[in-house]
């Protein structure tokens, strides 16, 4: 007797297993190379730092750094988030079990159903997943190389009632792309003008590889005398990312209703890992090395993997070479079926990311995302080598 | 210029602060022998364990500890909850990052806007606190020393379509109380017999005094050819709560739900804290000292509680012995106002919970909550006595 089935929410309709998971399992077949996750290099991760971390913790804290705490988050860890923010107070910043409850919660106290949110084609998939359950409707913004195309966001802006822009300025995933100073300006004086607040996922931050980064949209919109940017990051793409810690910063009465939010969602991030984290974090000299030896990494793996690109894929297989980011964006011939493109390629043991779900309305079947942060210059030959076989096996080439 | 206000989702206007979260606040301050808060003895928290733990996982493991990991949760993690319960598979089990995000997320996954949800009044804050979000209404049925009564159940029942029943039989929150296994069967019986399911919430499911538990709705129900409870448990009893690591155990077509929505919530609950606490767990001989530690010193507790209860206060504060859990539950004089007396209370330099915030349709209003899980002798006798003058101030006795 199973009395579950026809009980669910309507919600659930709009929840379903991500494309990615499902293509993740099959590229994690035993033998296969694969440039489809998005996982941080786990070779980098501060394994040291973190077990004397956890050492001093216990030593010093003992029960308290196990005990429950508060919603809000550790205030010393919100205090390090501030203060590397322009007129940000502590009391600005939510801590989150991850980027991801971020975007639950924003989406949680935001959107109504059929609530308009207004991403880049391609966008974040998992933000997707996260705002689904809110059944909003999503319109989508092309870009170019310089990021999104501010023609069609301003008469998207102008004609839709937009609850809010969801941004990813920084090495988007899934297109690796860096929105340029000038179109940054232009999207938070648009979002400004048009009394739209912008949601800046910022997780890519640290990851550009000359070490530079341009001023983000939270910091832009401050500049400009504007309260209408919510900034997202986190600490996973330079300690852990399997310790779930990351935060928003937003106006005090966004933040009242996240913690809220929080509050029934998880009652709080768990309290040993924002210690964790914030030992790591105020380390100010081991934080800049960390960071240093990341960005000299990924950009090391990047040019391997351009090289690799170059030696075995077609001309007509199109990108940018990333200057930051985890990620490489391609996109092939119009006639490409990246999805069947994947399963030819899983028969040649390598795998890659079709970029079809990054579009939240449809398009996009003839490109392509790999992640190149844990590649190693020998999975790069045979890989690439492996995917030229079978891209000119499904295009029927040479 | 904030432009936030006027663009939250209809949803956050049933989210609030939590009273009891509210009544921390104020007890929290310095001076104030607290009953109020519902924290697990720190002093019983393993914190050599969980050192030795970590720093074995750091090492075996290495980065595999600090990565992603599914969304479904450690699978040796799933397998040990299993294996304890009847006729379950690792795949019927869920990791939750904390119960709270069980409630959260089974909210999320069955509650429409105006879905019944049958409780206990009282019943457990948090999950009011957790469902909502979702809109729902509640149909509070009352309860007795031997728990929820049967005759209100099935009346509730007959008149309303409900969604789910929610039950904490083992030692409630904030009742303290024990359901009979006479009840059980019957609550059991109706649900199969209205084809609602019922949401059992089992944390306190280790804390009886004697050692001893009944057998939940859901052995019950499997015992009986069901699938109609979903179950949920918890380490934060046992061993520590801000790990943030519990489960939730459910049929598959539920699961396949929950990994859903989880999967849009948080991605995963944190990969550390899912491997410390599957360390401890699996080490039978240190869990089974570690439960008996717990049960022996709140028994200790709870006896030192009942002294001074029985010492200090009046005779008309009513209340049952709990033969478990963490909480004394008292009903006082009908013209009193706990919230009222918490007030005189505090001005005594002492604090409880008022009971009234733990009754979904209100009412309660005399009642009162205490935690004897971190109380000492001292503080008993201190903070009672400074109780019992704040009620002959209050009550303008004496």
């Amino acid at each position: 007797m199973n009395l579950f089935d026809p009980a669910f929410a309507d919600r659930t309709g709009n929840m379903k297993a991500s494309a990615i998971r499902e293509i993740l399992k099959i590229t994690s077949q035993p033998g296969v190379i694969s440039f489809a996750g998005g996982l941080p290099a786990p070779d980098l991760f501060p394994i040291e730092k973190i077990r004397e971390a956890s050492n001093h913790l216990l030593s010093t804290l003992g029960p308290l750094a196990l005990q429950y705490s508060t919603t809000e988050g550790h205030l010393p860890l919100r205090e390090w988030v501030a203060n590397r923010l322009p007129n940000t107070s502590s009391d600005n910043v939510q801590i989150m079990s991850g980027s991801q409850q971020g975007l639950d919660l924003l989406g949680k106290i935001f959107l109504n159903k059929g609530d308009k949110v207004l991403v880049e084609a391609p966008t974040y998939l998992g933000a997707i997943t996260s705002f689904n359950p809110y059944e909003p409707e999503y319109i989508s913004v092309g870009m170019d190389q310089d990021g999104v195309d501010i023609e069609q966001l301003e008469g998207a802006l102008e004609t839709n009632q937009i609850k809010f822009i969801y941004l990813l300025p920084t090495f988007q995933n899934p297109s690796g792309r860096l929105m340029s100073l000038e179109r940054r300006k232009a999207v938070v004086a648009l979002a400004q003008k048009f009394k739209v607040p912008i949601l800046e996922d910022d997780a890519y931050h640290y990851l550009g590889f000359d070490g530079q980064t341009l001023p983000t949209l939270y910091e832009l919109d401050k500049e400009t005398g504007g309260d209408n940017v919510i900034y997202m990051s986190t600490q996973s793409k330079i300690l852990a990312p399997g310790l779930r810690v990351a935060w928003v910063v937003a106006p005090l009465n966004v933040i009242q209703k996240l913690v809220f939010a929080k509050q029934g969602a998880d009652l709080h991030t768990p309290t040993f890992n924002q210690l964790v984290v914030y030992e790591l974090l105020k380390d100010q000299a081991f934080l800049t090395e960390q960071i240093s030896k990341i960005q000299t990494t990924y950009r090391t793996r990047c040019n391997l993997m351009l090289g690799a690109i170059e030696k075995y894929l077609p001309e007509d297989f199109i990108f940018q070479k990333p200057e930051g980011g985890m990620f490489f964006w391609m996109e092939g011939p119009q006639e490409l079926n990246a999805l069947d493109l994947l399963e030819a390629a899983v028969e040649e043991k390598t795998a890659f990311v079709p970029g079809q779900p990054f579009y939240a309305d449809g398009g996009g079947l003839n490109t392509l995302r790999f992640s190149f942060s844990s590649a190693t210059e020998e999975q790069l030959e045979v890989g690439m080598k492996g995917l030229g076989l079978a891209i000119n096996k499904q295009l029927k080439r040479g």
